[in-house]
């Protein structure tokens, strides 16, 4: 930190604070929701499948009744985006983290096919959870009484060694994972790393990674990393259950009218679909069937996903710009420079982070909230702030950014005074 | 039963029932699937909302994240079809059944906001299930090891007497009901036993009524009976809480890929959302708009099912008459005549239900499993048979029709043999 720099201009960034609150913004930072201009990308879905356009591939009528699984049509497209076996990926309503929410639920009622019993009857549920992380993730292990446990992220993925001295305790049973351009570190797991979680030894028998892949080819270059393939990692080490697979079209399509996907092992599936079978009778085909006819094949994903990053490309430069130009000299401050998802992952002065942001908040320009990267909004050194630079236009968000750092300055001076 | 004129027929019927089998059928009616024709009704829907088009009314953009409610547009019409105000209604995904599951486990891991405890950790569950009725009910509740009480279905709705002697038991916590052409009866719960399931006192006081009204508007006449507000009734009775009550569009535009509906009182729409909220960011917006837009109002609903009529009609008339000529003589078997819904029930002689389903699949007719409409599929007197009229062709079902009738004779033949 460059104190000295810091005290000299504290009388500038006071009068710069003064300055932006007087302009009376109402600017809004804190989900990652995909812009209008994105979503225009995906305008023939809105009269797709057709009038008369309603029969899959396999001759299923997608009106009526029937497919648990979900069509073929568009399941054989996310298993060749994902490279997998279709046999090993479902696809269901909208949301991916409907399902998440689902597993967790039903793990605890009915234990899942490795459990010796149900979750519910176990003294305490730990869970790993990669910090910082997705906190919709942690809400739902909140919910249900889990004992969340933090490690750090890394530029590899997460931190093994404390992984896997944490699995030691047979109590924890699952770990929460964004493994590809992570929310919000847009860090994406190494092969290495994944092969370390996919063969490390776990007490519990039915240790489980939810592998949330929201953002396998949500890059914001030309270029998309592999998908390295867990599933079979964790069958050639002996582990064929380990990964509960999610993925969907949120992001892609329409966030909250798209096709979700859960894939897993063969067991897996079996499991899931016993009790996904008594809570009803299958997803909405008609929905699959239309973006089947959108994407055509995978293929079709990857060129709608370069339209996504030709728009969000230059929000995220435009931030880190401002944050090079605004902050670099002072060393208050560091952030991520992802190259795909929808974060910017801000680490401030330690101590800082909820004074930050709600410094921005009196300036018009809500920010997520203090401590959201972590389980129970506990951020230990109040530091880490998730900026979502997608869904305002370009002048709105340096206007926006240009305010954040203003405030991590003024938290800083206030902080050293 | 004319037992003589069984006799006197035997022979005819064995013949019969060989010429049956001669003839090779593979004929389907055991699920209410809507047929392509009816399907075809709603081929509207399969181009809307329209390129371009995706604002609500309120100005929401349908195709991004949010709303958990659904939207107005579509909850506003529905309010509508069902005399409730719009704060009373939420618009969910496609199927009510997955509400109706996620609130009996939601029950059981959280309890209700009325209750002292989770469910799970209650002693034991029990439910009332009037019989016969929706198998897909009884499973949920069979999922969750609630122990599932019987009462015999009236012309009125229900047997109220033992319902009022069950509710007595503080284990009691809930009950299902298909309230208007009752799945597989037909039966319509008169005012007076709505009244009395609103007002009767419970022992417990988080006692719940799946009122699943899957069929309020699905006639098979050109009149629609009157929907009850039975939450109105339940909270003038100081019951306010006592109803969870469910519709959607699945046999109205498409099967499985329409909206549901969850209506309630609002303390436990508040209770219901604050889960939901954890579990997800909200519904298909998309899917609500286009239909919003096709049914335009609650008269468009209405104009749809009278379509749905005309079609399925003539279907229940030739089940009727060829029940009427094949069985009416022998006195073996009585059946329903119901005026809207999507099944007859037939009761055959007692100890012979199971024997004819078996006799008709091996000439080639699906019937609905013996036992179905009975918790656990024990029918306690192996006499009740549902019958699904819709999807089959006017001429094939006759054909499996007349199938079954020698089938129900030729039980009732072995019988007193």
């Amino acid at each position: 930190m460059n104190t000295e720099l810091l005290q000299q201009n504290a009388a500038e960034i006071r009068r710069a604070y003064e300055d932006l609150k007087a302009k009376d913004l109402n600017l809004d930072l804190t989900r990652g929701k995909p812009s209008a201009e994105q979503l225009d990308f995906s305008d023939e879905l809105l009269s797709l499948p057709g009038a008369g356009n309603y029969v899959a591939k396999d001759g299923t009528d997608t009106r009526n009744y029937g497919n648990l699984k979900g069509i073929k049509d568009i399941r054989q497209i996310w298993a060749d985006v994902q490279g997998l076996p279709v046999e090993q990926v479902l696809a269901e309503d909208s949301s991916s983290l409907n399902i998440e929410f689902d597993l967790v639920s039903w793990a605890f009622h009915f234990g899942t096919n490795d459990s010796p019993r149900p979750w519910s009857q176990e003294e305490k549920v730990k869970w790993i959870c990669p910090v910082p992380g997705y906190d919709r993730h942690f809400s739902i292990t909140e919910a249900f009484g889990v004992e969340m446990i933090t490690v750090p992220m890394t530029e590899d993925g997460c931190d093994m060694d404390a992984v896997r001295e944490l699995v030691k305790d047979p109590q924890v049973k699952g770990m929460w994972v964004v493994p590809m351009f992570s929310n919000p570190t847009g860090v994406t797991f190494s092969e290495e790393t994944c092969r370390a979680l996919a063969a490390m030894d776990t007490a519990a028998p039915d240790f489980r990674i939810m592998w949330d892949n929201a953002y396998a080819v949500h890059t914001l270059t030309d270029s998309f990393p592999e998908i390295h393939n867990v599933i079979a990692f964790a069958e050639e080490a002996g582990n064929p259950n380990r990964f509960w697979c999610f993925s969907s079209t949120s992001k892609i399509t329409f966030a909250g009218s798209g096709v979700s996907f859960f894939a897993s092992s063969a067991e897996n599936l079996a499991w899931y679909e016993k009790t996904a079978s008594i809570r009803g009778i299958g997803p909405n085909k008609v929905n699959q069937l239309a973006h089947a006819q959108f994407f055509g094949d995978a293929e079709g994903v990857r060129q709608v996903m370069l339209k996504h990053s030709a728009s969000l490309a230059p929000k995220f430069q435009a931030v880190l710009r401002i944050l090079d130009e605004r902050l670099s000299d002072y060393g208050v401050a560091s952030w991520t420079r992802p190259e795909g998802g929808y974060f910017i992952s801000l680490d401030v002065l330690d101590g800082t982070a909820a004074r930050v942001i709600q410094l921005a908040k009196d300036a018009g320009i809500a920010l997520t909230g203090a401590g959201s990267t972590f389980p129970l909004h506990q951020d230990p050194n109040d530091r880490n702030i998730r900026l979502a630079p997608s869904l305002p236009p370009v002048e709105e968000l340096e206007t926006a950014m240009d305010g954040v750092a203003t405030c991590v300055l003024l938290a800083a001076v206030e902080k050293i005074s």
